[in-house]
């Protein structure tokens, strides 16, 4: 090894994928949309395939000291149906593969596909092929979806103007809350088999970490609707991070007002007793899973009342505008921190 | 950890999957083959989509004490396209997750995507999506692949008939006979590292477990040949365990000739070198991606004069007859053994 060998940490997870790939070039006709979204775009003739994936490592990304495996199974699942919410699509297919050591029973791993099929019923979708295979040490998920979309209903990350209104739906922040009282829980227990945890105060934090839904929900009501966002993306990094991935596509700045962010109670009031930001929670958080997206300021009165869509600010034509107006009416400048799993 | 608790060794890696999914139904009108064949098949108007998946994992199906990491790339791509061979089908695209530790440079890396970009350009597929997170331990790769075929073109696993010709493509055990000089050269260097490994005598051999090609020209001759196969596979556990799976599939057994059975005289030569019975790998060794196939009798004239397709025996309506004729004309009952990765 080298002293200049570079560092996988010195590109974080975005920028190596960036790297790695950028040799690649699309050259399949069908290949309407590759690397870089939440899903890749295949044109299939009527309609545009979907496909998407993502793996999911013990000691990374779940910790199954705390993670039930039926809520594991389910979330995998709901994590890549997101990826087809966030395109505007419709999931209808996946494949699972999974490594496992042999310190799992049968029983353990039936519990994973119990919940995976809860997931399959709940967004109706097939499991329709998989591979498992086992592991030299934990659990790995890997989960590829397919989904479709109307080519004139497709909604990419790249399309938003400035003006612009962004809108979340749900609330954010909760999903982190929810990890770090399963955190706090663990290490309690760790010191003391005895205490047993508490966790119903928190329910709906730890339901948001452990078991997260895809918003294919919003996506039926923009479709209702006939609202179609100019861009959009789901949240998973964390908002100030997929805001900055927003801007990035569309060279555009951003200005959300704090106001508007929407937290639960359980959130901010957790947050308060963790001696934490509560806003910092919902701007850094990650693991939401809730959709970001645009819409044209004309289509104002379509959102206005939905009571799970947010609007929270707008796209600025200023690239470098990237600001929170704050409940004092202050201007804070926002850096994307994300998550890095690297 | 009870004392009657299943264990995953005791169902196998066939045996497993199919238990954890039984539950699973399709559900979907677009959902036409789910899992148990070499890729599932989705409805897509025109045509069929093909979809696979494969997870590599570092420790079970390869060793990078002596696997190029480029080589590994190219091999991990190629698995997956003849998965979609396999089906009478052409690869379009894949999505290649990765988990790696930081023990990884982006160097190590860049090599590992250079190989799979020699592959997409050798099978004519686009990349287009993935995912890279970490891993607390080794690397693992795991690749979906999309590819199409004709409504009438498509060849599943069941088709075949009692007395279809059983074919094979290529030659059988080399890549066995591969794994089995590499680990004996990384045994003589981990006891004397002076020593270095002269590989050239067995190129082929070497070549074949590190980097295997995927049979899509085979795949092209038999459209041009206007040949239909009645089932069809690759051999990536064995030519025995796949010669079961197809035997239950139809439910017929088969009888096939030992010296019909392919094997290139390096993979001859090794196997006596290593006193093992060259026949024995050919059986038994895992890793050729070679395709397994069956035809109508009358079809014999167009893969008489084929170079590369091997008739090696033909299926039988008795689904207890599972035999060998052997050089002697004796009679030897077949086993599957196959590779169990648990």
């Amino acid at each position: 090894m080298s002293a200049n060998r570079k560092e996988i940490k010195d590109l974080g997870e975005f920028g190596l994928i960036d790297h790695l790939t950028q040799s690649f070039s699309l050259n399949q006709t069908s290949s309407v949309l590759g690397v870089g979204d939440d899903a890749a775009v295949i044109d299939i003739g009527e309609e545009y395939l979907l496909l998407s994936t993502d793996m999911l490592v013990e000691g990374i990304h779940f910790d199954l000291g705390y993670t039930p495996l039926h809520h594991l199974g389910y979330k995998s699942v709901a994590v890549n149906v997101s990826d087809i919410a966030a395109m505007n699509g419709t999931p209808q297919q996946i494949t699972v593969s999974i490594a496992i050591s042999n310190r799992f029973s049968v029983e353990a791993l039936e519990q994973l596909y119990q919940g995976m099929k809860a997931a399959c019923d709940n967004y109706n979708i097939d499991l329709v092929g998989g591979d498992t295979t086992s592991s030299t040490s934990g659990l790995i998920i890997s989960i590829s979806v397919v989904g479709r979309v109307a080519k004139n209903k497709l909604v990419k990350r790249k399309g938003a103007q400035a003006n612009d209104i962004i809108c979340v739906s749900g609330d954010l922040g909760a999903a982190y809350m929810g990890l770090q009282i399963l955190e706090r829980e663990k290490a309690v227990f760790l010191s003391n088999p005895e205490m047993q945890p508490n966790l119903e105060v928190y329910d709906y934090l730890v339901g948001r970490i452990l078991k997260p839904e895809a918003r294919t929900d919003i996506v039926f009501d923009l479709a209702e609707k006939e609202l179609l966002p100019t861009a959009m993306m789901d949240i998973s990094d964390g908002l100030a991070s997929e805001l900055f991935h927003l801007c990035k596509q569309n060279n555009l700045g951003f200005r959300i007002y704090e106001d508007k962010i929407p937290l639960d109670n359980q959130t901010y009031e957790t947050a308060i007793e963790f001696i934490l930001d509560p806003i910092t929670c919902a701007l850094n958080g990650g693991e939401d899973y809730e959709l970001l997206f645009s819409i044209p300021q004309s289509e104002f009165e379509k959102v206005k009342m939905h009571a799970d869509i947010h609007m929270i600010g707008y796209f600025h034509a200023d690239v470098k505008e990237r600001i929170m107006v704050t409940k004092q009416g202050n201007i804070t400048p926002i850096q994307a921190q994300g998550w890095t799993h690297f």
